[in-house]
């Protein structure tokens, strides 16, 4: 986006691949799929078939897109975004056609989307993406079955049913990072390691990403509810509907898991507390009770001249001297052992006491 | 939910329990109970009484629930959600009948919700619960006498019933909650031990998973109230006016608590810093008196050659040298113990004083 | 509240005091004020006044509520929210009259609120409350004064009298926490003691209890304004717009109040780590002078062998050793005094730094 | 406000002072202004002036400020809020008037603000203040010159004039508290003292209380431009846009400074907790290395005899017991040195490094 | 703003530049550039050309600027905000031209913005600056090829692209800011110093400033939209939804590197608390050790007097007193020792475990 740039200017994204064309053209008794098509056998295509699913992979060759964007006159600025590759979720109408923007879960096993752009017209449906791989195995297995519905409707449901599947398909994600959520609370409780912090920040990040992604699906499926070109059936609404539900269940489901990962950081940061505590409460029982008795051996290993009065350290000649300063020591000790079992921090009641 | 699977299609969940149909059909003077019947029995009865109430326990039998879809044109994407169990509480308004769904706080006594699923149509009420254990027991009584209320009205009302059933079920267990989270707060001022954190994580934990379930039923009974198929009677509007009432109350009651429970952690943390500042206080006095001291012992423990002259430690040749080295201690000692009872962290003030 | 209740039905709390009417007949130039009156009275009196104030406390005898809502044409759903007491604010629109409920500051002293139900219909204001006392005596004087703006207008104007006289008595109870929460701003600058945290915990939960009953309050006068009944004169309108400023400067309060004493926590536990650092300060400089000091000492207090060769320990020796090794003492404590000084933990600097 | 007082009852507050009206009466091209007028003089002056003026200081002779009232036909219940003096900004609209409420920035230098309250209505303005001093000495300027805006627009425009002063006060005094906030941001990063934490608390107050203040006039303004009771020329509508606009840049950066302000706390808390760590290492790193050689000094001053058998230190008697002794100490201090300097907690890499 | 002073009275700041007016004149196939004209000359040209693009940089000549107020009937209350430069974004519709501001991203490289004043009239766009420059290059370029899109629409697409221009602008400069973020994640995993809160803080200020400055573009952008003074076409309304999008998406991004920012304060935080954890485990583990080696060797330090009696320090005799003596330090020790790695505090644990 080089600011100042004339608008709908194409110019492909560096790391983009090469356009590759897929079509399918059916009616409710019939189907053709061909791969690798050139924008002139998908005008003809047009021509013989109830509806039309022009499905583009790749976004390198612009020429190929800029025909294609003639043959169904697909507005320029709507182009320039399919290029972009980093709009959000939306929907925008037209004269001749709706341009929706939703957002993909990569099928790489990453934790990254990827951009679909799909144009609704009379009788097509054209979806750009990115790369080749996506999550309409099963949108193709059903429409190759005859006079099921999705067959026996036209353009938009056939553009509803590649919406519900790229909805459908943030579940199993979901799932995973729920998974890992779990494994935290778990070791939360356990033993947090170092690394701790790092993962929760990162599922934090993803799950901020995430919600960033799904939440104009909200807005986007309600316009496309809302809207009144007549592209949508209103039977069509009603399964827009259920893919609403679907997006405000994942938008809850993250919003929960982002308020039990904060959660989390505080039980962890109150465990490091706890074990600040203890070691503390370690260090000082052991000074406390030793440097007392060191103090008292020191005071014997003094070498004042015992023969220059009998004030200078009699203790040391007396017959049960040494006894005498090793019970002064054990007094002491057991004096301060008995302190802190009554402060809790030794013995019977640490099992139960944080403290 | 298989990303791209064809909606509408009614797949059991994997630990679905077997259906079971129970049916009470009534009218102002007349009822009858039948358990366990099949779906050509609830057809005849359909023509017989007044008002159908057709209650489905486990979600097992797909062709069973498909036929009573037949039976009462329940529409296949509302019937797909009563067979996925996980929806948020919401209301559809279908051509022949009402759809809507609501959370069931789980009969176990475990902190879980089940879904309800009810179809509302003239002159019958269609439920579904994936078990058999209910909140409805007062509903089934009040539906026994004759010339009731709910006798009288229709099927509007008996699903109002219904509905108040399940939200008022809430009240007794966040009671349960309220009860703990007062045990978590008494328990945070006496002694907190190492599990307050983590019990307080899973209580925050259970109202935020309530309130994700009860907030959507403000919207949905709103919704039930505006709506204007006709299945909806003025005077059931008003029931329902007090059962949102409710459901606001609850909602409210849970933000309470969750603030509340952000609050006992502040309470908690501080409470670690003050032990933290108490074993450090210990730690200090005790090291800081003795210290001086040993090193004072220490010194008088020097071999200094005393013949070597008259420079080299003449104290220990002293008559009262040794009480000299004693009282010297003591005096340190005695400084060191006005110096941290100034402070305050020692003797009289310590005991109004957190410091 | 047991779940699947039928609605409607009058249960008195276990609690509940026994029910007591007192009435007020008033027209313009004529007042009748009568105590514990029956429901036959209150009907007699109804004929002949131009507007009554039924005044009921106590809400265990049931038939008589039931009997007044009879008379008085009260819709047993709203009785059933008289009853019950534990409504938030709200107005609802019946037939014959508006019912609304508002929550009284307890005149206790406690910080509790008590229900307070008000019936308004052409000609009387019955209003509900659980127990004796109330804030209402100065409408009571005023209505006892002829011809004032309160006995020209009709029940419409009383029962805006009531609310008013509801939400004003919230002002001073605010004002006692305001001076709570000054009194622990200045306690947690000078010294805050072990129980400041559970203070504002308390006062953080009584906040939270106020806004949740103020806040409805908001609506409800909202709702009575706009409300088209035609029970509420305009004039009136007038007046309620004026209650309606009053509850959002309380609201307005109550936020002020729960911000500032969520920034007390901060100030708490920033003071807590401040003293901490002041424990460890101290520590520190004395464990650090006394540590190497005491080494010193004891390399001479070491016993070799001094005959054995020159090598070993020739200082004990020296004419001048004893006064060496105390000079060399010296030097090192007071380089780590000037350590300490130029770090700014000790002397001068210590005054006005923290560190 | 006592609980239950008649409404439009004017007591003034123990602190009012003594009433004084000042009045500025003008047309185009001609002036009068008068200091301390009675009612009677106003009533006057209405008659020859295109525009009056009314300015009045002093809340504590209400039967005067009763005479103003029915002169110009001002409610009771607006009259009730002009003494009461703590209203929020608003605006009402009464049959014959326009009122509003503005908080003003008291002129005394402290962060405090007075209340404001206008009436405008067809040929005057009448004001209210609490205390003489103002921040109007510029319109009174600009209304001594001939044939200006302000001459030639009615009392609309004036009272534009008005609200935009008092809009526009609000600007240095949200300068001095952002230079005091890059004051304490300067000082957090140098060396924050104890006094940090309170100044902070004590801005966050203020800024709370202006964001309070300042959010109403919003509204205000807001409503003023769209009522439709023509006292309001849409000329002036143009400028009450521009004062809008004020307002919300106004509490924009009251809400960029509280963020800001929140920030630095967390700032100095971690600053608290990097002195803290600073000062356990020093002790750390000296208590660890002189421990060590304190106990071996120790060892060898220990008083076996050597005489008893070849067994009992016989390094006591080597020729080169001591320096053994003293090289053993040396290279412990050496080792433990080497381990900090790796550590990184001491030398070089302690000027980058936090730890 | 002084408070007070008269609206649309136009005085430079002070550090205003001198004002100096270029101006661009085309029609589809003619175009005339002209650096430094006078308003004269920008009146002969208006005549000639289908639309003219006035371009003043610096706001130092309030008397030009007046002039070409004059010229193009800008209202005078826009020109005192287009002096001010210190409004936020909006749009406000006069008679004869719409008046829009908008923040431009500095050129200087400095996270700073300038602000852009732009009036849109019938054939003309006038647009204000208070440097020279900005990152309007593209547009000129643009502007100079023949029949492009820009040349054959008129001044709301010119205007369009200017704003186009400033918001692309704002990408390149978050990218430079989400690159320092990763930078700042890094270090905080590695090493965070002591800088690194300051910088969080710096980021977090920077971040705050650029959304207070473009949150007001969405507003804007759709207030542009969705007005109706004809002077903006609907063709370039969808160009205008495309930068509306865009402004969308950098408050998203600003949003989200706000949260990531919050939370890497939690990570550098908890970082800190386990460096202190390690600190203390250090001490803890070495004074531990030697404090009780110490007391060991100080008891055999002692002087008692053996020739007194058998009971006095009879182990100083013995053959093996002295590796006896040895023997029991170097088991307490090993005692020690193996209760540090019990507790994971030492050794093969240490690697993956954060106590």
């Amino acid at each position: 986006m080089t600011p100042g740039a004339s608008p709908g200017l194409l110019i492909p994204l560096p790391d983009a691949v090469g356009t590759v064309i897929d079509v399918v053209g059916f009616s409710p008794s019939d189907i053709v799929e061909k791969k690798n098509v050139t924008v002139q056998e998908v005008a003809e295509l047009r021509e013989r078939y109830h509806c039309l699913w022009v499905d583009v992979h790749g976004l390198k060759d612009v020429q190929v897109i800029e025909q294609l964007g003639t043959e169904f006159a697909l507005h320029p600025l709507a182009l320039e975004d399919v290029v972009g590759t980093s709009q959000r979720a939306k929907v925008e109408e037209y004269p001749h056609n709706l341009f929706l923007v939703a957002r993909m879960v990569a099928t790489t096993g990453q934790l990254d989307t990827e951009q679909l752009s799909v144009f609704i017209g009379r009788g097509y449906v054209v979806s750009f993406q990115s790369t080749p791989g996506d999550c309409f195995d099963q949108v193709r297995t059903r429409l190759r079955k005859d006079h099921t519905r999705i067959r026996d409707s036209g353009a938009d449901y056939l553009a509803y049913a590649l919406l519900d599947a790229v909805i459908d398909a943030y579940f199993p994600t979901l799932d995973k990072i729920s998974a890992r959520l779990e494994d935290l609370e778990d070791s939360v409780v356990d033993n947090p390691d170092r690394s701790f912090v790092s993962a929760l920040h990162h599922m934090k990040h993803e799950l901020l990403t995430f919600r960033r992604e799904l939440w104009p699906h909200r807005d986007m499926i309600s316009v496309l509810i809302r809207q009144e070109s007549g592209l949508i059936t209103d039977q069509t609404d009603l399964y827009l509907r259920d893919c609403h539900d679907h997006v405000v269940q994942l938008v809850d489901m993250i919003e929960t898991y982002r308020e039990i990962a904060s959660g989390l950081l505080d039980v962890y940061l109150s465990s490091l507390s706890n074990r600040m505590n203890e070691i503390m409460k370690v260090l000082t029982i052991i000074a406390t009770i030793f440097i007392p008795l060191s103090f008292i051996s020191g005071v014997y290993g003094m070498n004042f001249d015992r023969t220059a009065s009998k004030w200078n350290m009699p203790e040391l000649g007396w017959a049960y001297g040494y006894p005498f300063a090793l019970g002064l020591m054990a007094a002491t000790a057991a004096g301060l052992v008995y302190y802190f079992w009554r402060k809790g921090w030794m013995g019977r009641k640490k099992r139960d006491d944080s403290s």
